[in-house]
């Protein structure tokens, strides 16, 4: 037997290379704040649970695990692609958004960030380039980044470069490299609640096409409108000019998080059925299936409650955002501005030049007990120091009305 | 608008190069013969859901969704990490196999597939070589193949090479490739259903010691023992050598999956704290957390009655392999030799040489009504086409006799 040291693995020396882009995120240490009593919470993108169905839930689980036919088949290894029942309840889903879709181009995910760690998977080898923009959702990069891609900017305005600027770059980045897919979040975006206007999504698509690259419709956000007219997803456009959904360029991954309760982990994408065959498989490899009970009693929710849900969601958020807007009128100075989203769950807030939100959080924690997320997290290229996320999702109308005020001391 | 083949995706071409090594798995398609009526199946490691906690999992549910402040906790986002309560129950499980551990060793993953998927990440760079068993655990093979390996096979019995040789082959085969780790299941093997001695065990840990390389537990059956004595775990006895959890180079990876019931999704890591913090970022990245109600469920179940389950099954898969040796003793030819397993769910079948069981299948299912798992599926090199793997976890103790003697028709 040899001494201790000799005998211990340092377990960085196994690593593979990529860990190297899977660093401690600055934002798991931001959620710790939510924990800390008396700070009035902007930071995460969490739903209210007020919105949580739980009688339905509590009455679904009790319906299936009181039949033992049910219960054997809920608490069983089952299908990768997902529960049928479920998978039907979302092309009906699909079918309202403009897609018509059959259970075949849908798969079932662990909440669309399995969506987009799959999408990583399938699509990304080393070097590979992503478009995406800057800023944004985080989650997303965070996926991605397991996959050790290059990322170059995409504009979600009008101003993108032309296609052969974007893969020249990605080739002049590495022998053999190109771009892989654009991610976008088009509604009420994540972190800046912004919404694609009709043309830019046309014009998004107009580059995907000339690049023929896959397009990632992030829609997380999208049935939480509660002002404005909606826009056309970009798997709808798109397949205005395939024909039809498998010929379809754009994978659309939806999630019931933030219309049901993240807790159950449910997300899908919607997509060419010949994309969602090789995702089975990666389901299969990961972690086999999601589990059939939480897919079992979601259906149960949302095949008759799924409209009452979202239309409560939008009436509390759209209190909640006004509450924001009206104290960011009310409070904030001049050289502050920030959007004014319709509908989804963030204001993005932009300082004056030179001012850095990194440093203002540590600020507003200590001495008015405020948190929200610092910009320069959802950039890829660590840009954006004076830009903040604020989020309206959970705190009450007087909370949000007393975090901007105080906030606004600091400005 | 261009025309419709002109403007459509090839999903294909925008693939990652390590989609190449996710092809369809022969066993998906072989799942689907459970489903054919009148089918008497010994191919998937399925737990009989007669051993189900129904009843303790309704109450469960009731008893949190009936408390606001639960519910809101269950259906909400949760730490990466896990259920802190739950953590707290593998922590006493841990000690009873002689691993002192704290929460900070443990995450909880989606099922032990997830924790292999998560190990395959964090190790395993394109050209990297993993030790593997010939046969061992297809999900395994499946998991790390995403992460593009080289495979070396190593042997469970005393008749492994040289360290040096092992690492020589790896540096061999890719500039900078070298050996990351070695996969086994020690007690009642997948498929082989073969449990390594003690003198096995530490032959394994003194190669991995040798070549500094990481090794993994996977302890998916170790609960299921119904004969025999008990074996120290890898990391029990690493730990002897080493002195500390922290220091030790085996990460052991445990499921309720075959004591409590698959469809919850629940199983853990325990492994060195430095281990356990990159995998929470990699969870984080993947998707964020296994729901928090069916761990807040799973800690109900298993804090006062996971000695009863355990022991229930015990005794149901002891009958079930005592029925399927008598009826292998019974019915088969002196030319076909068996594994004789003394937990589990396996056991394992080596044909005459040149006999394809492969082939056998097809006319087993055709024929005879009986389905099992060819062997060559749990090859990293894909030989062993002479064997196959028997479960004899789900069909009752009639059929399984009734079924091994109509296979045994065929030979």
């Amino acid at each position: 037997m040899g001494t201790t040291t000799a005998e211990a693995l340092v377990w960085e020396t196994v690593f593979a290379q990529r860990a190297a882009r899977m660093q401690g995120a600055e934002v798991s240490e931001l959620l710790k704040l939510l924990a800390l009593p008396g700070i009035i919470s902007f930071a995460g993108g969490i739903p209210d649970p007020a919105l949580f169905p739980n009688e339905a839930a509590s009455r679904a689980y009790a319906e299936i695990l009181s039949d033992p036919a049910m219960a054997a088949a809920a608490l069983q290894y089952s299908a990768s692609e997902g529960y049928g029942p479920l998978k039907q309840d979302i092309v009906g889903l699909m079918a309202r958004l403009g897609v018509a879709a059959t259970p075949d181009n849908i798969i079932i995910t662990a909440g669309s960030q399995q969506a987009l760690d799959f999408m990583g998977k399938m699509l990304l080898s080393p070097g590979d380039t992503a478009l995406v923009p800057a800023p944004t959702f985080l989650g997303a990069l965070q996926a991605f980044a397991a996959y050790e891609p290059r990322y170059d900017t995409l504009r979600l305005d009008l101003g993108n470069r032309g296609p052969a600027s974007y893969a020249e770059d990605a080739a002049a980045a590495m022998p053999g490299g190109r771009v892989k897919f654009a991610y976008a979040v088009p509604d009420f975006d994540n972190p800046t609640g912004v919404t694609m206007s009709l043309e830019a999504r046309e014009r998004l698509l107009t580059l995907a096409r000339d690049l023929d690259i896959a397009v990632l419709e992030d829609s997380a956000y999208q049935a939480l409108r509660f002002a404005g007219d909606s826009v056309p997803t970009l798997q709808a456009l798109d397949i205005a000019h395939t024909g039809s959904l498998d010929a379809s360029r754009v994978a659309y991954l939806g999630t019931f998080s933030k219309t049901v309760a993240p807790g159950l982990r449910i997300g899908w994408v919607c997509a060419s059925a010949d994309l969602i065959q090789r995702l089975v498989l990666v389901k299969q490899a990961s972690d086999l299936t999601v589990p059939a009970i939480n897919q079992m009693v979601m259906h149960r929710i949302v095949s008759d409650g799924h409209g009452a849900l979202i239309e409560a969601a939008r009436r509390l958020y759209r209190d909640k955002r006004d509450a924001m807007l009206a104290a960011l009128d009310a409070y904030m100075p001049d050289t502050v501005t920030w959007t004014r989203p319709e509908g989804g769950l963030f204001v993005w807030v932009t300082l004056p030049d030179g001012v850095d939100a990194g440093a203002l959080l540590k600020r507003a924690v200590a001495e008015v007990q405020v948190a929200f997320v610092p910009g320069s997290a959802f950039y890829h290229d660590a840009s954006g120091a004076n830009t903040l996320r604020l989020s309206y999702s959970l705190p009450d109308a007087a909370a949000i009305t007393e975090g901007i005020r105080r906030l606004a001391t600091l400005l």
